[in-house]
């Protein structure tokens, strides 16, 4: 599934200054480098010695590194996707980052300009993947497979340009779910929506909404306006922008540069302005001229459907049918979909959270087949979660609440108040680790006490586990609770348990 | 970490038929495609309609898809690796898959050639990562980090020719676990051991030992031995070739192919065939020509040091001084280690399981050192675990074992015995997912109930909730075992209860 950029999708994303990724740049500004070209550090410095060129110390451009908070932040985000997808009973799969060229070629229509090439080595002709949608499709056609759930959360690579878009990056996190079957109607399209719902609630990221469309609704609203069949994708790629440019930029393009009628184009005004839900889906199945067109009726007929499915789930009060949505990718053939994250008043953070799409996909049904040497076919229907937008907005909201987040699950730091005793740390951490707890030690002969403390105050490390010459003698550990100061001597056999309880709160 | 390729270090395979490979490669048949080049399926076959040429349907030469099968059980394998680094406090930190080319250079010696590059597309030059031991240096440099214990599960990408190494993979995954900083010595070298021991261990893959030597004793030995300094790193690479070459071939080539005399080389074999532990450090230490020589003198006091960690940390038994482990990249300064998987009589499986080294590592403390304007150093010592060997060797135990891995967590499906309750069926298993159940149903209004017995039965699913009119009469629903086929009646309000204590041992 899908085109969601991390941070920013150009056809998302208001035009107004960036304000919360501006903030975020701030956030771990201590441990990362400008992801942009600005002013590289290092750049071709010369080694004093030997006058030896150094590389020029920096990620590629629009790529980054995560330090261990980041990463840390990103694998509960992560998790949390994970586990709704497992919760709808998916499995996973991992295809290559690398692709055939040609896999890849005439997928994505004029964004496959964006797409990375390897240089020839000699051999075959290899790309990497600029979504997981087409390698999944490649999958099915490739193994046969007429029927799966799968997900798939992986990096994907796209050659966008940041000087006009700003923010964006060129490898980022995608997290896709996809039902592929013939299946009765609305069925898995009503799943995918309810997994977008799930998620979006569970993170709380505050209020949402979750525009549905479907493309046969917006060729049968092309037809009957009068868009000449040629142009139906043309002016859908026009219609995409509408969540970013008023309608008056968008009528000129569809006028001007596309060659419609004025007529036309003021017909799809028309249109292109209701939203709704179950009612109007009822008063376009009545509107004269929708529901004499073949398709537009069709996709009116499961649309209603949809709605009663999404009804019975609980979940219409997010749902809104749209006519102004299009969504940019060619292979969409019926539903389509995408979550937005509504601007509102923030009591955590002083600046406004950037709000955007975070979630969108759609049902695919001709891609399959674009692999098959029969073209036999295989519907498809996905969800792709926004995640580098979503891994932003809560990147910000703990730097706000001022939160710090562990980057170890260390349970115990093995320590020692006295000189001499390397070996008694030694025999104790590995008695811990080999009981499966969590434990650390500082790599010193002999640290002071102090040093050992921050070292935990640092890092969150909850307990510690103190040998001291008398508690040897004593068959004791002495333990710390690092919050509170206690301590406590804990018979030795019992330390293991005594650490597990203690943390398992945390 | 490292230069563990999946399935095959060259370093370290023996030169016999791959029995084990060629067994597993039947294992996944019917869902992977041969990842060589050996006869593609639809090569550039031409679609009946329109003569539109389709995609060839691969994989890149090396690469290959992860079915639900492999991807679960190589989520279980990933998950007990990150747990063990977990266990030793590290932090994860991720690195973009893309680093520039001049990063990359002359960081791998010969192996250079390896690296994939991408195509000029017009700014700049990059390169998919080799290894992750580059990228945490230049990491470090870049952040200027001088302490830091990370660990990092991904990616690698290397052009390997697979007529030359059958078996070997271009993209696989590395597990590196490394620990920066200056800290007192063999301390942080010992934990790296226990962690392979650890990790080896908890597999349970068989016996094994873990060999250890050091750079310094390594060059110490080839200067009494009379070797030109010049000489050393070339002399060093004919030494690796010890665990699968016979020595007399290796002597051929050190006096042959490097002008080496032969009195140097039959000095140097005398010491590489020597391994032993605590004693043979004393007996080198002793050793009138190598006691001489400052740094091989160095590297005896450390690995005396360092056996003494091990001895507290109980695993000296797995542990081997082998003086002909020499490990083929440039960057070691210190102690180096592999870890080998010893051939036995496999009870489970007919066919032997192919061994060789599962794990590696060793100290560099120039690397940093590299990337840093004015050469600062960082030392280091680190270790990656060889997941794909592993990966192998666990996939043909499951294969004859017979165990059938599952490759979702569903806990329920949501069923009905009679027509028309589709309703009733979205209705119910909304409330489950909202309850943070795993569960499905059948993408059909009014599916068999046979079908969806079956489909429990396939895809191990262990309970079914099975509305029908009656019940929900009753206001209860009907809960069957899959195992037992026993059925009881469940209040509604109970059921999420009810699954969860019926799934809670699964």
């Amino acid at each position: 599934m899908l085109r969601l950029p991390p941070f920013a999708a150009a056809r998302c994303i208001p035009a107004g200054p960036r304000l919360g990724l501006l903030c975020l740049a701030g956030s771990f500004a201590r441990s990362r480098p400008p992801a942009g070209d600005g002013g590289p550090l290092f750049r071709q410095v010369r080694a004093a010695a030997g006058g030896e060129r150094l590389p020029v110390l920096k990620t590629p451009k629009g790529t980054r590194d995560h330090p261990p908070a980041q990463a840390a932040l990103r694998e509960r985000l992560l998790g949390a996707v994970v586990s709704c997808f497992k919760r709808h009973g998916a499995a996973a799969i991992d295809t290559p980052v690398l692709e055939l060229r040609e896999t890849l070629l005439g997928k994505y229509g004029e964004q496959s300009k964006l797409i990375y090439e390897l240089q020839d080595q000699g051999g075959e002709l290899l790309a990497l993947r600029y979504d997981l949608t087409v390698p999944f499709a490649r999958y099915l056609a490739m193994n046969k497979i007429k029927k799966m759930k799968r997900y798939h959360v992986a990096k994907v690579y796209r050659r966008d340009n940041p000087a006009t878009t700003r923010g964006r990056y060129r490898e980022f996190y995608q997290c896709d779910f996809d039902i592929a079957g013939q299946f009765d109607p609305m069925i898995p399209d009503a799943e995918c929506l309810k997994i977008v719902h799930e998620i979006l609630s569970d993170l709380q990221l505050g209020d949402f909404v979750i525009k549905v469309n479907d493309r046969r609704i917006l060729d049968g609203m092309f037809a009957v306006c009068g868009v000449p069949d040629s142009k139906f994708r043309t002016i859908c790629s026009s219609v995409d922008k509408l969540d970013k440019v008023p309608w008056e930029e968008v009528r000129s393009e569809m006028v001007g540069e596309k060659g419609l009628s004025p007529e036309a184009a003021d017909r799809i005004g028309e249109y292109v302005q209701l939203h709704g839900g179950l009612d109007l889906i009822e008063q376009l199945l009545q509107d004269p001229k929708l529901s004499q067109n073949k398709v537009a009726k069709e996709g009116l007929g499961d649309m209603k459907l949809l709605f009663e499915y999404l009804t019975l789930f609980g979940i219409t009060g997010k749902i809104s049918f749209d006519l102004s949505l299009a969504r940019g990718l060619d292979y969409y053939t019926g539903v389509i979909f995408e979550a937005v994250l509504l601007q509102q008043e923030n009591e955590h953070v002083e600046e406004p959270v950037s709000v955007g799409s975070v979630a969108g996909g759609g049902r695919y049904d001709g891609l399959v087949g674009m692999f098959d040497p029969k073209g036999r076919k295989v519907p498809c229907v996905g969800v792709s979660i926004g995640i580098e937008r979503i891994f932003s907005i809560l990147e910000q909201r703990l730097e706000a609440s001022e939160e710090k987040i562990r980057t170890t699950e260390t349970q115990v730091l093995v320590a020692s108040a006295q000189k001499k005793l390397l070996e008694e740390r030694l025999k104790l951490i590995s008695e811990l680790w080999d009981a499966g707890i969590k434990a650390e030690m500082l790599y010193k002969k002999n640290p002071k006490l102090l040093n050992q403390l921050q070292y935990c105050e640092e890092t969150g490390i909850p307990l510690v586990a103190i040998v001291g010459e008398q508690e040897l003698k004593d068959g004791v550990v002495k333990l710390r609770i690092v919050a509170t100061r206690e301590e406590v001597n804990v018979r030795r056999e019992s330390l293991v348990e005594e650490i597990r309880i203690r943390t398992s709160q945390c």
